[in-house]
């Protein structure tokens, strides 16, 4: 005898899985909403064992992700080695889909360049943890490693290297689609008009160029606003990353825009002047980030943003995705704010993975909860999620997957798991199993605390 | 031509280099104590390049480690790429020596086991750092890997696994030898009378039972200190112990004893009336402890011991190393104290580096001095120099390498270059190529900020 699934339903944005298989030695996670596991158990042989379709599923075998997910997460996870090293599942029942739309992963691929392999490692540590967006951070001020078709000079002036720390088109496919196959989306994140330096290598006369009392001081600051020549040049850029990004969205950024260098440059000032804007420089931000917005809007894609294109009154579409993320004020006045407002948002400021202490800090990521703000349930509907950031000015291929996992891994039980599965107890000793078991996979996360892994080490 | 070494003298605990040698990227890390470069350069070529005795050294080729350090780690941050890929040196002469004689770093192999891989290139990594003691913190409460050949149940029940999770008699006598070729000892640290519950599983009636009220608990507390069987087990142990580790010194630990499950037990509490201790179980500890030291004494080896083992006014020998680590009270005051009353002392509170933060922590490492405190020179000629400790609570082979490195590397400096070297920027230029150094031989120590390293992903 061996075990089937015997049902699964497609419905938009959730799936069901129904097993009629085993369990013992339960560690799932994140834990399914609903699942019931009983003490008969099966022993499972690799040359029977199969997954097959339901007789009432509306999808069939032409899905090539739903084929490819059949090596399912949750099931592996009910796979337990008993003491004799035979693979045993328990007869168990599940239902399960999450609880958030939008569960994602930040890298930022600017202030340190990550190699293609440890973007794929940790697109495999996303399946295991059931995440399904990666937001890729993939330019800022430090360097632009995105090698663009239309303007090639972009990474071959801004990248750390032109040849060996850059994400060449067949790259960037490659990584679309090793995430595609495991149920993940790539939006990539462009951001403007700030953190662009990197930019300006390769690209003359983009950024505003700041002046030191009349004359130019030789350093540039964000996005020159004022030119058509920048417009017609994000018109063509985005162009391109419209068609080599396939998501519905793209992140635009429009974060942390210094005035310094807008207040120092005279042609800027007139121009403030003619516009009317007086002395208020968010009024120029947001010129620009609406002229930029109508421009991707051409594209057809959506956008995301973060929470400062908000906070400076722009003009957005209904469907845009406000990016919460600043400390003040508190993210759950944020959050009741742009709800207010009719808009979708997603939460990071509790999960900025980049900032580490000593100890188990897994607890508090754990504990925060996105539709933790005062509101109605028509408000709590509009939050889709929320993203753990690994920002990149601290860490690179040498540290980045322990330092990320199995911290993001509380952040996946909260936005997959139902919002009453809260025991931090029972989180700990599911939270170190699942550990152990992305080691097994090779992916090295790091422990929680003191303690072994059952398969560490065999070969040695 | 190609670059001769032209002098060395082997002198008591210090090492003399002089090279005739090149310079013109320098980033030396520790940075020597003296050293003069020039704008000559050299070209290295392989097949020609050989470093010789000097005519004056009383050294000759039949000293292994020194013909080993003829790999000589300065020596090899001398060379450097040029634009065309060959290896340069500029003409340089250096005079080195280390400011304090013990530089040590420790790892601890029982909150988590660590593969000998992992010793293995910390031991390298250590090498390149200048580094010459490695405190194998290698037993505690939770696991004890360490295989006795006298005691094999203390592994075999007390490790976390009995055949993966040890280390036999062979990865011993490899650690050694490999860290002795790269001019390293190797202090173990069998730290008694706490710390040990594991020592529990394989040796019956070593730990003290706890009493809850009148009736054993079933727990287990520190080394029972009344039961003549303790030291005769100490005496047989440390016997082999005092074979297998051929260094001068063992580390004896004393530090952090519970007293609760002492106080708990009616047998001791008896034996506290008849010793005259009165309820100072600090005397118990002391009368254990005191005993402990002449069980090693008798191997003919020096010990080292935790600050508390000080404290607690314990007979010492006057060859005996005192560990400052508490920080409470400041160790500027414990140093004074150690120094005060004549003893051998070194510091490892500022360099817990098991204790992480967001951000450039190196600084504050870098910053910290052994001899910053209070007291006359014979009293700072007392420090012998210092540790960074890598507690394992929360590290394994996962995430130890680079969260040590470059961090360490700081500590590292501190302890060889003279006190003056203090300029931050400067130190901070030198460590990030010092980190792409460590990197390029296959070390993973994390980024200090961003940026990337010349050599990293060539291959990619």
């Amino acid at each position: 005898t061996h075990p089937h699934v015997i049902s699964n339903h497609y419905l938009t944005q959730k799936f069901f899985f129904y097993f009629e298989v085993s369990l013992n030695e339960i560690s799932l996670w994140p834990i399914p909403q609903k699942f019931q596991s009983s003490a008969v158990a099966f022993k499972l042989s690799p040359a029977s064992f199969q997954i097959v379709h339901a007789k009432q599923s509306s999808a069939g075998p032409s899905c090539s992700i739903l084929e490819n997910a059949f090596r399912l997460e949750t099931f592996s996870q009910l796979v337990y080695e008993d003491d004799y090293g035979a693979n045993n599942i328990n007869k168990t029942e599940i239902s399960d889909f999450p609880r958030f739309a939008h569960r994602g992963i930040l890298l930022d691929s600017s202030r340190h360049f990550l190699p293609l392999k440890v973007i794929l490692a940790n697109l495999e540590a996303m399946a295991m943890n059931k995440f399904n967006v990666f937001h890729w951070h993939i330019v800022d001020d430090q360097s632009f490693p995105y090698m663009s078709r239309t303007f090639p000079d972009l990474s071959q002036k801004g990248a750390y290297h032109p040849f060996t720390h850059v994400y060449t088109p067949s790259d960037v496919k490659m990584v679309i689609e090793f995430a595609r196959m495991r149920g993940i989306r790539v939006i990539p994140e462009f951001d403007t008009p700030g953190h662009t330096r990197s930019w300006g290598n390769g690209k003359l006369d983009l950024l505003t160029p700041c002046y030191s009392g009349s004359s130019p001081s030789g350093t540039f600051g964000p996005v020159n606003p004022i030119l058509n020549s920048s417009y017609d040049f994000m018109t063509e850029f985005f162009k391109e990353i419209s068609t080599v990004f396939p998501d519905a969205y793209i992140h635009l950024g429009g974060d942390e825009v210094d005035f310094s260098c807008w207040k120092s440059n005279p042609d800027i000032q007139k121009f403030m002047v003619q516009q009317g804007f007086g002395t208020d420089y968010s009024k120029l931000e947001s010129f620009y980030v609406q002229r930029l917005l109508d421009i991707v809007a051409a594209t057809k894609k959506g956008y995301m943003v973060w929470q400062e294109v908000f906070d400076n009154g722009v003009k957005l579409k209904a469907d845009t995705q406000i990016h919460v993320w600043k400390e003040r004020p508190q993210y759950q006045d944020e959050m009741a704010k742009v709800t207010a407002a009719g808009f979708n948002t997603l939460l990071s400021t509790p999960w900025y993975l980049n900032r580490i202490s000593y100890g188990q800090d897994w607890v508090n990521i754990y504990k925060a909860d996105p539709q933790n703000f005062t509101g109605t349930d028509a408000q709590k509907k509009l939050v889709i999620g929320g993203e753990a950031c690994l920002w990149g000015e601290y860490v690179d291929a040498t540290n980045l997957t322990p330092r990320l996992w199995p911290r993001a891994s509380a952040v996946a039980e909260r936005l997959w798991s139902d919002k009453s599965v809260t025991d931090v107890g029972n989180a700990y000793n599911r939270l170190a199993q699942h550990r152990c078991r992305m080691v097994k996979r090779g992916i090295p996360a790091e422990p929680l605390f003191v303690g072994h892994c059952r398969q560490e080490y065999m070969g040695l």
